[in-house]
């Protein structure tokens, strides 16, 4: 059996490149080459064992690469071409997707919904930081790749533009909308060229690294508020004389940024919340206006499947937004246990990271 | 200067009805004699000095009457007609209104919203368990009764009817929906009515008072779930098969049927909230998916203006909904305090009451 | 290899018993055995030659059976299951289906979009007016039965339910619309039942049949308008005071009918269109308000998909909405011909026909 | 009585300029100082006589100047402030405005519904191409004008920016959609500038003068096709690998461009209309796909009220679109009569001029 080498979770705090048999493919699957691959700040909860997964499994869900061999059922694809695939990968065939809830999908249940159960890669199944991976429901997933534009060009597609994108549009933004986003992590920054992208006509972006703020002003902030330096809910209320915003978006996944966001909100706002939360939240009774403000809260996972994936693709090929900017290191796939090192520590100004097999 | 009988706030506690001045009305504004009017449970807060209003203020928010006088800016009606008008008096004018949120209208800020500013009856204005009722911006807000129509097939029109049907539509109840209703109150029973309406199949009611619960079946409900016999969770999943509800409309105000709401929510649901809470709330992070369910929350308050009270009352017209079974019993105005009496303790089975001047 | 019967398409005008071999199955398919079926009005079209399809094509688009074999990549579904599947059913995977349009499903095409290209039983595959039906991608589109749910009972799902409420639907029907529907067959008896399920507090009913305005009552018209005694448009003037309806839905395809919808909408309103038409269609310019009217015009292609029948099949559980009187007559498979022959000729006040094998 | 200068309608041919009394307000009016103005399309349709309106109408609805009186009942404003209003001032009170469709509002009828009856100025009530205009409703539609832009930078805002916007916003443009502009007049490149502001990847202009194509480039456009020089349905085509757009928006009003837009939508696709028609219009059977394409024909009149304006002047002043270069001309008020002469015969490449009184 051919091998490969792959990223694999062992045990809290270790994930190590190992050899690994070359995944087997189902009749709807295709098997991929990798040819990059970058790592997601939820690797970092599974590395950090915030988020269990199986010993042994394959980290990763972002995938650019080659189709290598498709399964028997598979049509309208050809070996050779290059592809991406989402983060998420829904079968379409579903319950939940066929209601529209791509990223709740679940096949193998009576009812056909299974929350997050669109997640698969590096989640459920082997991931794609290796030299190959199995991707499910091929037909649903796979996305070729425009000519023209490099791997690292698409390689924000699978997750973060496509996660940071679904904040703005899940929040409804509409010509004219005040926005504020928190946080200007990789996930943030999305959601600020989102917001730019759907026509908010002022956005704030809040963040406590002068470097991300930096990068959300040439994202499409057009005020940038150091919550280090400030309280950023009495800034916003203060650029916003008092009104509040239209939508906020929240990018970090802690009670401080979900707080805030509610505080800053207008009555009739939208929190559009894109965080990974690890406890329980509380809603301030005040900033709710004990439930009469016509309030909105939303929550997304990464929208996924090749519709998507092609939408997300053409925005970069119309050069809309360049994200380039932001793979700020790279690192050959023998390395990613470096490349883990940096990016769970945020060292030396890391956005993200490119890596290659 | 003539007066009128009017049930006044005095302090906490103390609700009582005293001669009080016919009001004077502006340019925009309409005298209104009420015929009819009820007490909402939101009084009932105003009453025990849980919701805060200015002394001497006079209460009540769902008025049926006539109108004596119009003012001299305010076209498009005549003396005479009879009219009800909503809870929620929107300007029309402000930025609130002019955006979709006419509840949360601020006519006198700086940038034109307030949260909850739309609620002036009995809140921030004179209400109507008087004899005469002062209606500001006239024009946005008096809707003609239609012929055949009596005063109490009109009278849920203003508040419980508007507010519970919008725990319906800003669920986005789809054909074929699951939906969960919590609490079966006079609002609640109104959001069955609206699930029903908005064509949900299969309607679950949540109360722990037999009465009600079989009202809810009268209204709607497909199945009625006794809160104080079973777990209302664990009832909800079993009786959808372990998927959970499309919309869970939350119409109490307290952190356990908020909580309840999120726990029995497919991936991807709603949770449409109608209550007054009192405290802050807390999101249990498993139900919330950690915040990657693709869940919605929305709060609405009771929408109101003269086009959403034609629409209801077309409701009433055409006999979609029969809310008559709510109004349990009859007082007149100067018995009112005996009526607060009656409601604020939830003696008698009462749902509603009718209170004639 | 094993025959069945089956009802094949010779020549315009013949629609033909004959045998046939049973169906072979792919990978993603399914085959059932029907137990009962029926004739469509576009069955019709096609009989006529007005709708071309290729000659020894089985008609039928209407499946209620039984799984007798599954292919090799289905999973979530066993053999002798009860089942139903949609008219229209759409792979799940195609980027129309993905981007929610699955009527217009291309799978097999580049850019995953073809007109109606997810209507394939009976159109550009073999249809279900047989003993046995080949079912495509399975996976999307196998709704098992509700026990306690009898054959005829679900007949309706898969499409004139499903489009008939689509026109509702697609017209955005709200609480305390005023909605006409021009004609009142099969679909539009449906289009109205769908009005009623979605808070139309006015549905007026449009049609000549004295059979069909009465079944149209039964179903949900406050209004019925004898199309052949009145004008339709003048009426529905009157009836609503001189404003026009909300939503105006048309159920026949014919240039009278779609204009009169235009004529009796009010300014902002919806035409909801689910007729087919043969010929082009004017609009015209005074109905339209020169093009500033604030109108909407929608078509819709029956929905479909295990999701959409499942939720069909709970309205008819929940009985919220009885289509059992449409079924006013029933024949043996073996006598389909005689069957065509009443449907085609709207003899003997048939409504829909019930097609056991 | 104090006289001003105004631009009337005489006849048919004939605007001119005159003297005519400063206009009186009502209690809800103001009196606007205008500071600068411009004439649309749609006035040389009046001076045509092609759209009637009354002799003796002073002309013109695209207001910026002054607040110099307030009506009695006026609150908000004060004298002094710099102001526009929009092309169509809604009154905020009529049903159709709380209905959600101010520009189709009819506060003077029975019903509150009034096919194009926000539009007054210039339309059935004095306009703005004068020293003064009285601004009904003013509550509703006064906008104030933020520090530091100048009139020309507010100047689109009233009509073409809203309307050009509102092409956009109805035909639902989402991230990643392809759109085609039909016709690059005022109108069409804001439609294009709105396209681009809500997320469009490829937008492709259709117009026929090499001066608006480069215009449409600098405003937004990925393509721009010459439609004297291609068929513009054979070029979208091909630029869209035979798919064609999702959003197709027709800013010309001819039978030639809004049937181009059917034919080079997507199944699924939302053609929205802008053009004010004065012809019949017809649908092709065959690009309409007989009714069962699941497509959408929108239509729209200006947005109008304060709110709107407030957006859009948001939108100019963090300079998200610069509708600048499109005040190609300028004139004094006392030679409007030339500057109509040069607008309607399109000549020196005028695209949008500036009045100053």
């Amino acid at each position: 059996m051919p091998k490969m080498k792959a990223a694999i979770f062992v045990e809290p705090g270790r994930i190590v490149l190992e050899d690994k048999p070359i995944p087997d493919i189902g009749p709807l699957d295709a098997l991929v080459r990798i040819t990059t691959t970058t790592i997601c700040g939820t690797d970092i909860h599974i590395l950090k064992g915030e988020y269990p997964v199986a010993k042994g499994l394959t980290i990763g869900h972002e995938p650019v690469g080659v189709i290598e061999k498709l399964g028997t059922a598979v049509t309208g694809f050809s070996e050779g071409q290059r592809v991406i695939a989402g983060a998420i990968t829904p079968s379409g065939t579903s319950n939940a997707c066929l209601c529209g809830f791509c990223s709740q999908d679940g096949p193998g249940t009576r009812h056909g919904w299974k929350p997050m159960g669109g997640w698969r890669f590096g989640n459920t199944i082997d991931g794609c930081q290796a030299e190959y991976v199995r991707v499910p429901d091929a037909m649903a997933n796979l996305a070729p790749v425009p000519d023209g534009l490099s791997d690292e060009q698409v390689l924000m597609c699978p997750d973060i533009m496509s996660t940071g994108f679904s904040g703005a549009e899940r929040g409804q933004i509409k010509i004219g909308d005040t926005v504020a986003v928190f946080a200007q992590g990789p996930i943030g920054l999305c959601a600020t060229a989102g917001a730019r992208l759907l026509g908010a006509s002022t956005i704030i972006a809040v963040d406590r690294l002068p470097d991300r703020l930096a990068m959300s002003r040439r994202l499409g902030a057009d005020h940038v508020v150091d919550g280090g330096k400030v309280d950023p809910v009495d800034e916003i209320m203060r650029l916003t004389d008092g009104r509040g915003v239209d939508v906020a978006i929240e990018a970090l996944g802690t009670q401080a940024t979900f707080e805030s966001c509610l505080k800053v909100l207008r009555p009739g706002g939208t929190l559009s919340s894109l965080g990974v939360y690890s406890t329980d939240l509380k809603i301030p009774l005040g900033a709710f206006a004990a439930g009469l403000g016509d309030h909105t809260i939303v929550t997304s996972l990464c929208p996924g499947g090749k519709e998507r994936m092609r939408r997300l693709m053409e925005i970069v090929s119309s050069e809309r937004v360049d994200l380039g900017p932001l793979v700020t290191h790279r690192f050959k796939l023998d390395d990613i246990e470096q490349a883990y090192d940096l990016f769970a520590h945020q060292r030396d100004g890391v956005l993200k990271v490119a890596i290659t097999p």
